[in-house]
C-alpha cells in the first residue's frame, strides 16, 4: 500500500491533537506524518501561563501536555523551530524554515492540517518595543516577564487591554506583589460581557486593589534614556510603569492562508465546512485559534480562540484525515475566567450580538448565593440572562460572583445547545444539596424572572 | 365576587410555595387561604438539618426560610400545631384537631392542596424507641439529637442507613468528635449509585476514619437498664453505640389521601397530571414529598422525595389553583451530597434502572481532574456514564469525587432532558479556564469513551 503524507502546519493544541488523532486512526506503514513547529514546544497549555507568572503554577514544564519526544514516540515526524514559510496548495506542498540554520526546503502533502494559531494584537505604538512591555501568548512570553518581574526594583505594573488574559494578568501581577493598573478602551472591564455585568467585575476588582480605568486607550510607552518602558501613555493621562503587560486580544494568524488564496471570514480567520475541511479544498483541514466557528446561537461565523475548541478541532480533522469520520457542530460561546476570588462566566449573546443578529429579546438579571443562604460562607452571584421575545428561547446567560459561579453556566451551554426557552429551564432537575445549591438554584431562578419578562414583553 | 377558601394540608415547601403563590395571584377578597401545619414550623430546610446538627449552621432559626407571621402578613391564615385528620372529598371538605387543645373541627374548601410530605421509615424493631435512637425528619428531631449528643458522655455513634442522609449524618456526628459507623443493608453505600460508584464512597469514607459495615441490616437496638440505647445488632454482630441515628429512608405520608380514596402509586405517592392535579380531581392538588412524580427517561413514575421538586411543585400548584396555567415535567432524578470533602452525584438511570426499563446500554467509567492536572490542588472525580446501546442516547451519569464533582452532574441533568446522545455531548461548548476544568471537561472525557463504547456494541 502507497504511503501517503500529512503534513501539519503548528504543533499545539488543534494541530498535535490532529497528527495523534490521524496517527491513532492509521499506522507508520499508511501515514506519514510531519509536523512543523516554530517554537521549541508542543502542546503545552497557553491558558496556563497567567498561572505560571503568578507564582501558582511552580514551572513552565507543568504545562507541557506532552513533549516533543512523546509525540515523536508515537511516530510523528515533528520539526521544531522549522517555520513555514509557504503554502503551495497547487502543488500541494509547504515551504519550510529550519529557524536554527536558516536552510529552507519544500516538503510534499496529500493532505494538509493548517493549526497556524493566533497572534497577540500589538498595534505599532510609539516605543511599544521597550524593555518591560510583554505579551503573553507563548511560553517564551512568560519566561521573559518573569526575569522582568524577577530583576526590576519598581512595583508598578500596567496591563493594557481588559479581556480574560487582563484580568489574569492583574492577579498574577497582584500575586507577585506589583501595584496594579489596567487600562482598557471600553466602558468597562470584559467586553466578552454586557457593561452591566462588567461593571460587576469593575468594581470587585477595584475592591481587591487593582486600579481598572475605562476609556484608557494606550498611545504610546515612554521609556528611560536606558531604553525601558517608563510610563504608558493614553489621550488624556500618564501611567507610570516598571513593567507593562500587553493584553489585548489576538487574531488570527493566517497570513500564510491568505496568501495561498485559501477562504477567510470577515475576522481573518479560516473559513472550514462541518469535518473541518476548508471550504472548496479537498484535502485541507484547519482547526484551532487560526479559524471561524460556527456560532449556533446567532448562526454566524465568528473568531473565539480557545483551547478547548482547538482540542476538539484536532478531534475532529484527525478522525478524518485518518480515514474516519467526525464534524465540529459549532460552538454557544462559553468562555470562563476567574480574578483573584471573582468567577466570570458567560455563554451565548450579549445583547449587543442579540440585536446586531436581527433578535428582539428580554432579560433579566439576579442576585443569588451558590449555596443555600444558612450554609456558611454562602456568597453572592449575579445571573444576567437573555430570552427571545415571542418564543422565549433562551439567548444568552452571563454570571459574575463568588464560588461556583463560573462552572453554573454550563447549565446554560448546554440549554443553547438544546434551544431551550426560558420556560424549558425552570423545570430543569438539578443537582441541590445545601453545600451546593439554594433550593433553587441561581440559574432557574434567573430562568424564572426571564420567563415573567417574556410575558410581559408580550407577542 | 364570591370569595372561594383554598385548603392546604401541611406548611412546608410544598404547601407554602403553593400557598404563596396562590396569593401573589388572588388576593384576600377573591380567595382565603387556610393552612393546616402539624408542627409549629413552616417553610423550614430538612435538608439543612444535617448541617446544623454538624455544627456547620448554627441554629435552626436559620433553616427557616420563611417565618409562620410572615406568611400571615401575606394574608395566608397558617393554623400550626393543627393536624389534618380526615378529608372527605364528598363533601369537600377536611377535619383538623387542634394539636393542643385536642379540638376538632370541620372546614370546607373549594380547592384543596394536599402537601403531607414524607415520614421516616421507622421499622417496629425492638428496642427502636429507646432514648438514643433519633430520626432527622423534622427540626424537633434535630433539637433532640443534639440535646443527646451534648449529654452523652460515650463517643459511640452508629447511623442505620448509608442513604443521603446516613452518609451526611456520618459526616455530621464526626464533626461532633464521635467515632462513627454506618451499617447498611447493601452491598455498597449510596444505594441510589451503581455499586461500583457507591464502593468510591466507600473507600472515601474508610480513609475519612468512618466505618461503613454493608450487608449489616439493624435487626434490633439493646437497651441499658436506664432505657437508652447501648448497641444496634444485626444478625451476625453487634455495634456498641451511644448514640444511633436512624437514616432508612423516607416513604409518602399518605394515609389520609388513601382513606379518602385518592389514587396512590406503587410506591405509595399520589398520583397526579401534568399540572399536579390529583388524577380525576377537578379540585384537588397534590405535590411535594407526598407524590410519585414522573422520571423523564424510564418513563417511570418514582417517588424522589427533594426539596427542590416540593418547591417546584408549589410553584406549578400555586398557579394553577390560583387561575394561571403552569405545568411540572417531570424530573431526570439528580441528586447531589457530600460527605467531608467527597462530592457524590447523579443523574438519570443506574444500571438497574436501565435493564428494569427494558434499556440495553454501554457504560463508560473515567477518571478526570477537577481543574487543569497543572493547577494547584488538582484532585480527581470518577464519572460513570450509561447510554443507550445503538441510538447512544445519554441514559445517565454518576460522578464521585473532589471538589466540582457534583455541581457537573447539572450538565448531563440538562443533556438527559434535551435527549442528547453522548455523541453530542463531546461536542458540548463547556466553561473551560485552567482553575475550573482540564481542557476537556470530565463529563466530554466520559461522553467521548462512552461513544466508542456506542460503536463497540454495534446495533
Amino acid at each position: 500500500m502507497a504511503t501517503e503524507r500529512l503534513v501539519v502546519v503548528g504543533g499545539d493544541a488543534a494541530g498535535m491533537s490532529a497528527a495523534s488523532q490521524a496517527r491513532r486512526l492509521k499506522g507508520p506503514e499508511q501515514m506519514e506524518i510531519v509536523v512543523f513547529e516554530r517554537s521549541p514546544f508542543t502542546s503545552y497549555s497557553a491558558c496556563g501561563i497567567p498561572y505560571w507568572v503568578g507564582g501558582v503554577v511552580g514551572s513552565a514544564e507543568e504545562l507541557i501536555a506532552r513533549t516533543p519526544q512523546e509525540h515523536r514516540e508515537r511516530g510523528i515526524d515533528l520539526r521544531l523551530r522549522t517555520e513555514v514559510t509557504r503554502l503551495d496548495v497547487a502543488r500541494r506542498r509547504v515551504q519550510a524554515q529550519d529557524l536554527v540554520s536558516g536552510t529552507k526546503t519544500w516538503t510534499r502533502y496529500d493532505r494538509l492540517v493548517i493549526a497556524t494559531g493566533a497572534r497577540p494584537v500589538r498595534p505599532p505604538l510609539p516605543g511599544i518595543d521597550a524593555r518591560g512591555i510583554h505579551g503573553v501568548q507563548s511560553l517564551e512570553d512568560g519566561r521573559s516577564l518573569l526575569d522582568t518581574l524577577e530583576t526590576t526594583a519598581g512595583r508598578r505594573a500596567v496591563v493594557v487591554g481588559a479581556g480574560y488574559i487582563g484580568v489574569e494578568m492583574a492577579e498574577a501581577l497582584k500575586l507577585r506583589g506589583f501595584e496594579v493598573t489596567v487600562l482598557h478602551q471600553g466602558e468597562q472591564p470584559m467586553a466578552t460581557l454586557d457593561p452591566d455585568m462588567g461593571g460587576l467585575v469593575h468594581s470587585a476588582m477595584s475592591r481587591m486593589g487593582i486600579a481598572v480605568i475605562g476609556g484608557a486607550a494606550a498611545t504610546g510607552f515612554a521609556t528611560t534614556q536606558g531604553g525601558r518602558v517608563r510610563s504608558v501613555t493614553t489621550r488624556e493621562s500618564e501611567y507610570p510603569a516598571d513593567v507593562v503587560v500587553l493584553g489585548m486580544g489576538v487574531e488570527p494568524r493566517t497570513g500564510l492562508a491568505r496568501a495561498a488564496g485559501l477562504p477567510l471570514g470577515a475576522a481573518g480567520g479560516l473559513l472550514t465546512d462541518r469535518s473541518m475541511r476548508v471550504r472548496g479544498h479537498q484535502d485541507i483541514w484547519a482547526g484551532g485559534d487560526c479559524v471561524e466557528v460556527l456560532e449556533l446561537v446567532s448562526g454566524r461565523e465568528r473568531h473565539i480562540p480557545l483551547g478547548t475548541h482547538a482540542n476538539k478541532h484536532g478531534q475532529v480533522i484527525g478522525a478524518n484525515v485518518g480515514g474516519g469520520y467526525a464534524t465540529f457542530p459549532g460552538v454557544v460561546g462559553t468562555a470562563v475566567s476567574k480574578v483573584c476570588d471573582l468567577e466570570i462566566a458567560r455563554t451565548g449573546l450579549r445583547e449587543k450580538d442579540a440585536r446586531a443578529s436581527g433578535l428582539q429579546f428580554v432579560t433579566a438579571t439576579v442576585e443569588s448565593t451558590n449555596t443555600a443562604g444558612y450554609y456558611p460562607g454562602a456568597a453572592t452571584m449575579t445571573v444576567k440572562m437573555l430570552a427571545e421575545r415571542r418564543t422565549g428561547r433562551l439567548l444568552g446567560v452571563q454570571i459574575v460572583g463568588a464560588e461556583g459561579a463560573a462552572k453554573r453556566v454550563d447549565i446554560a451551554a448546554v440549554a443553547l445547545t438544546a434551544g431551550m426557552t426560558v420556560e424549558q429551564m425552570v423545570a430543569l432537575d438539578l443537582g441541590y444539596a445545601p453545600p451546593f445549591s439554594p433550593v433553587w438554584d441561581p440559574v432557574l431562578v434567573a430562568a424564572r424572572k426571564a420567563v415573567t419578562a417574556v410575558r410581559a414583553a408580550g407577542v
